[in-house]
């Protein structure tokens, strides 16, 4: 009888371990630099949530926190890195006072777009040269989605010639706006929720803000007749960013079925900002007509296109790793674009012409 | 003492029927329409069972089958209806000798670019719709990748006017080949190994196969001086296709692991696709300089698109889902479209007028 107690004893010390393991629940918090209604961008964060808590059962729970609850929309990063949170959902080029070179894994002016910047991700050596970069901080980045074309702005008054950028009051943040500011723009900062009146009250001639979607939902259609084609952020990659001792305590399956949800979230949330824009943009020409698309003049884009390779030459002369990520980056989106032209770009040529 | 067993007993009897539950192995197979080496199409199978392998730390195994072992390419669909295989990877299009609706799940001529295709299939109710159609074959369908603009063939001669296609003999397959019969072109069916020889002895005049990355490989680049655009598949969906009652018979976790991978797979085979063709047209380019890029000229375009739109809606006259998916997606895709030529063509114009 005693040695059927020990083998039973025996066997429960077998199993048990196994059990607790299975049963090992993971709670992990996810910080967005967006405010929770803020969407397509805030759709990405809970989507992820849920595609890991079904893939484990329940096991593995992410709750996602918005920026209207942690307040520090700009310091996820910080918040990341030091552990208070174990991820983020957010945007590389927010980083770029910590690290510019950070911007290569969201967007340039006339930069690479969304399939273009994925394609150099992927098989360009791109995520490899992220690695580099976001390892200092304790993190790892994952691409983590994108917002696809950004649009050129809201003017009140039509942009004709590079005289007219001269002394015009914009807000315009980000590389875009150092170029702009070389133009002679007066750039300006203001929050958000002041938008709209100091355009309306002309405190501000112009503003860019993201595309039909989230600029609808501002009302900037209703105050500005002329809205610009996007030049400055033709594919803003978002990105997910993990503690890596968080990570690296997760076993090797909860890691791949983290990076697979991340991938297919990623993948959802270019669908879902293209399509949001498309319905905005609809809306916008159906509902307001006098709002007219335009495109900045040729003369107005070459200034840019100058100013934008002064800014970045500027950076790539003081920073080495920057000039080697500038250079890889340039070099296959060179390869790319080509293709994009013959490909894309003919398709749209072409159902333009039999009138679709 | 007798007690204590008891208890022991008991507690083994809730345990062990969990460890089993937790160590039940899956083993599936999935049956591909390509060959293994038809790369990039071949490389999602092999990367979604790897995925899926890691997720469930080698629990859910699935093995890929090449078309070059089962020898039935297109006969995928049966073979995962009838229970042989649980999945599958192939395209929509295959399938419309049994069902012409499937069409839409994969592309038509002037139809949707990949991105846009995506919108309708997540956003627009495309999934909805090819639930309807393939729960009809006892398999559930899941956008499976794509593989962008595909190009509109190898010339021999340039085709200046619409008189240039009357009596041309080109391999076309599919609804480009209907529409090109009814331009007068003598449309064959030929073996893709004896394609190479076929034009280069004049056997035929033309031949459309897939992209850059697939073209190159076949070597027509050596034969045929001119290198036409795309209009006829402007962005082929690839599909998964899972038997339903293998798929039901997983766990709530499994399926979910399985659906997230298609997903993630599903977005890397876009990727995937895209950078191979821009390097193979890179490469084109660099290499044989005696290949023309070519756009067809514009009354040939309109010829197309008018014998396209025939088409289709002698479809859409016999068959009401036809005719109510065809709105559907038509619907849809001028909104997408709209956006597109914003966005996408845009940049596009944009970059080349600064010489990007």
């Amino acid at each position: 009888m005693r040695k059927q107690i020990i083998l039973l004893f025996a066997a429960l010390l077998l199993i048990l371990p196994m059990q607790a393991q299975a049963a090992k629940k993971v709670h992990w918090k996810l910080a967005t630099t967006w405010s929770t209604t803020l969407k397509p961008l805030a759709s990405s964060g809970p989507k992820l949530a849920k595609m890991v808590e079904e893939m484990t059962g329940g096991n593995f729970i992410i709750r996602v926190v918005g920026a209207e609850k942690h307040k520090a929309p700009l310091g996820v990063l910080d918040m990341v890195k030091g552990g208070q949170y174990e991820m983020a959902h957010t945007a590389s080029y927010y980083w770029k006072g910590k690290d510019i070179s950070t911007i290569f894994f969201a967007t340039f002016p006339f930069g690479m777009l969304a399939e273009e910047l994925a394609a150099w991700n992927w098989y360009g050596g791109g995520n490899e040269l992220a690695e580099e970069v976001f390892k200092k901080f304790g993190v790892y980045h994952f691409p983590g989605g994108n917002s696809g074309v950004q649009m050129g702005g809201w003017f009140k008054k039509e942009i004709k010639t590079l005289d007219d950028l001269k002394g015009l009051k914009m807000r315009i943040p980000g590389l875009a706006g150092e170029v702009f500011a070389r133009l002679g723009v007066n750039v300006t900062n203001i929050a958000p929720g002041e938008l709209y009146t100091s355009l309306d009250r002309g405190t501000i001639d112009a503003l860019e803000w993201v595309g039909p979607a989230m600029d609808l939902k501002m009302g900037f259609q209703k105050i500005a007749p002329y809205y610009y084609t996007g030049w400055h952020e033709p594919g803003p990659d978002l990105e997910f960013l993990v503690n890596r001792k968080a990570m690296n305590s997760l076993s090797p399956e909860y890691q791949a079925i983290l990076k697979t949800a991340i991938r297919a979230v990623a993948a959802d949330s270019l669908t879902e900002n293209f399509t949001e824009n498309a319905l905005a943009w609809d809306k916008i020409k159906t509902e307001y007509p006098g709002v007219h698309l335009k495109t900045f003049p040729e003369p107005v884009l070459q200034a840019m296109k100058k100013a934008t390779d002064e800014v970045l030459d500027g950076y790539a002369a003081k920073d080495p790793e920057f000039k080697n990520i500038y250079e890889s980056q340039k070099a296959f989106m060179k390869k790319m674009r080509a293709w994009s032209n013959v490909s894309t770009g003919e398709v749209l040529n072409t159902a333009e012409l039999v009138g679709e």
